[in-house]
């Protein structure tokens, strides 16, 4: 068996999460901790022996560049596994260099799977070319915990066809019309009142445009395009329905935009009332039509007896119509944002990861 | 890498399948086939060389019994994973040797996990005490290809308490609530007119009573309640609901008792009833209450609008209840029994062996 080694960059409410999953594996699985940062701290020490993330704030190890960090890993005495609990587009570009290096990653960044499709290409050639040793395993990017990534993997593994994928990929998008547009036709008040309400209980981004702009769904689509087989360039090359209202596209900050908010509550009741005429309630649902190479995020009216109408709180629902699953879906559902549920994702990963290189 | 040899015992319609999804994986990971088997026939040969198992029909192989084969795979030149795809009990209890010798195990076979606690305890020792060489997978023992089984291990693995379980767990079962009594309160006919239309269509085992039983949903919820933690000693130790009236246990064969079924369609028809009158259906549920140490395998009432009241086709579906999903549980549905989406399990099992042993 190999010496394990583990770097961890993020400790956020993920990565404490994270750091808590495995403090409790068995230690035979056990990886050594030689590596842990945060913004502006990082704690590591040139013998490779094991640190304790709890002194990483009063850490005064020199700063590494990502570079830099990419040759301490290769460079220690046994494989060394890379957990990035970030959502940073620079470590996510690193990728390939760390991989190139024979350092594996696990992940819930989405920016590494969903921003131009050459960073995608980059990744998993280097992970082809690396003949099993780098591994890169990133279950939480989509869904958090829920098993969305490995199940569409094992379809395609198998030689199943996936013709289309559908669902809710939002938890915040979930709550919002849950409580918006429930099935069961009963309001719980107006749309800007209700967006208000969940970034108050911080079921928003700090910025609740960056849950409204619908790019969120987008990532995770580009992610499950990509592994159906599509090549999408990029999360902003295919029809994504903004909930910002144009005229307020260029409000100056999210109080300024959450004061407007308001003003544009009738046209989020027309769409509901809309909907209702036709025995629907609307959703923001994401699809990926896989013959026809259309990917597509935005309103949909769907039935009110529909798996999708009925979800609860602020459950992902994803379904899987391959060649396989014909008539009915494959469908998971569940929570699909938390610290709890993404570290769980990435704990699940990095076990799955450290059961192959030991 | 190793050498890395396949062994296939149980060439029927899962068998079949799954063998056209091996010939489909990619050269790199595919195993060379050297010992392949149905009831009356093997093939293999003494310098371990591949074989093809569309010889077998004609292969004048001598028989090799179970502790025969177990010898011949340990002594190949590199590790060996057996794959059994049988429901046979006499193969299942030779897994503790077979793993003993360093042969891993990957099955759809549920006999192994749901019979005698004896045998699970013997499996899982022997591939604990294997390091690593010896593995064993079972997903689609639970639920055919769907993530039923590597799930739950994984929010257990990562420290998750599984709280309950719940479900719809046999494909026959469900096509026969699902036809007699849908959600939407229209029926399809007598019980004993859709048993038979199931029976006629191979939706059902060629002896109805195999499946109304209940056997094989208790075999399923033995396997997910001892992977939960509990000390399930077998699957008629807890509470089965049979769905063969007392008065035709005793009918001598399927015949006798299919035409004597429509004598009790009363007794179904009265379930379907009293569930309607307080706005419910009658469905066969399969659950398990970890707490209290509890697992119930029959028919309850279930909303009308609830998951498994919407069930389709011989769609299963599956709820945990866990301490990190504790409002709304994760929910696998999907196809849960034919031969393609069977094999998928098998083959994706076989696919993270591979991986984990090259």
């Amino acid at each position: 068996m190999s010496n394990l080694y583990l770097a961890v960059i993020g400790v956020g409410g993920v990565g404490q999460a994270f750091l808590s999953q495995v403090a409790n594996l068995p230690s035979t699985l056990r990886p050594s901790l030689i590596f842990v940062s945060r913004s502006t701290k990082q704690l590591y020490n040139s013998s490779y022996s094991a640190v304790n993330a709890s002194d990483l704030q009063s850490s005064s190890s020199k700063l590494l560049s990502l570079s830099e960090l990419s040759s301490y890993l290769s460079s220690a005495p046994g494989k060394t596994i890379l957990v990035d609990n970030t959502s940073s587009q620079d470590v996510a570009d690193s990728y390939p260099s760390f991989l190139s290096a024979g350092v594996s990653i696990v992940t819930p960044n989405k920016k590494a799977f969903s921003s131009n499709l050459k960073l995608w290409n980059d990744i998993f050639s280097a992970v082809d070319s690396s003949n099993g040793k780098a591994l890169i395993y990133h279950e939480s990017s989509v869904g958090a915990g829920l098993p969305v990534i490995s199940t569409l993997k094992d379809l395609i593994a198998t030689g199943d066809q996936v013709t289309r994928i559908e669902g809710v990929f939002s938890g915040t998008m979930s709550f919002l019309f849950n409580s918006f547009a429930p099935a069961d036709g009963s309001g719980k008040g107006k749309w800007s009142e209700i967006v208000a309400q969940a970034k108050d209980a911080g079921y928003t981004e700090p910025d609740p445009r960056d849950d409204l702009n619908g790019m969120d769904v987008a990532r995770k689509l580009t992610i499950l395009a990509r592994l159906a087989g599509l090549k999408v360039q990029a999360p902003d090359t295919f029809p994504v329905q903004s909930l910002i209202p144009e005229a307020l596209a260029s409000a100056k900050d999210s109080s300024e935009f959450m004061q407007r908010l308001p003003e544009f509550d009738g046209e989020m009741e027309a769409y509901k009332d809309q909907a209702a005429k036709q025995g629907k309630v609307v959703r923001y649902v994401g699809s990926v039509d896989v013959a026809a190479e259309k990917v597509k995020v935005g309103l949909e009216f769907v039935d009110q007896g529909s798996p999708i109408a009925s979800l609860k709180g602020s459950d992902n629902l994803m379904c899987f119509y391959t060649k396989r699953y014909v008539a009915n879906p494959l469908v998971i559902q569940g929570a699909g944002a938390g610290g709890e549920v993404t570290a769980m994702g990435v704990t699940a990963d990095l076990i799955k990861a450290l059961e192959r290189l030991r």
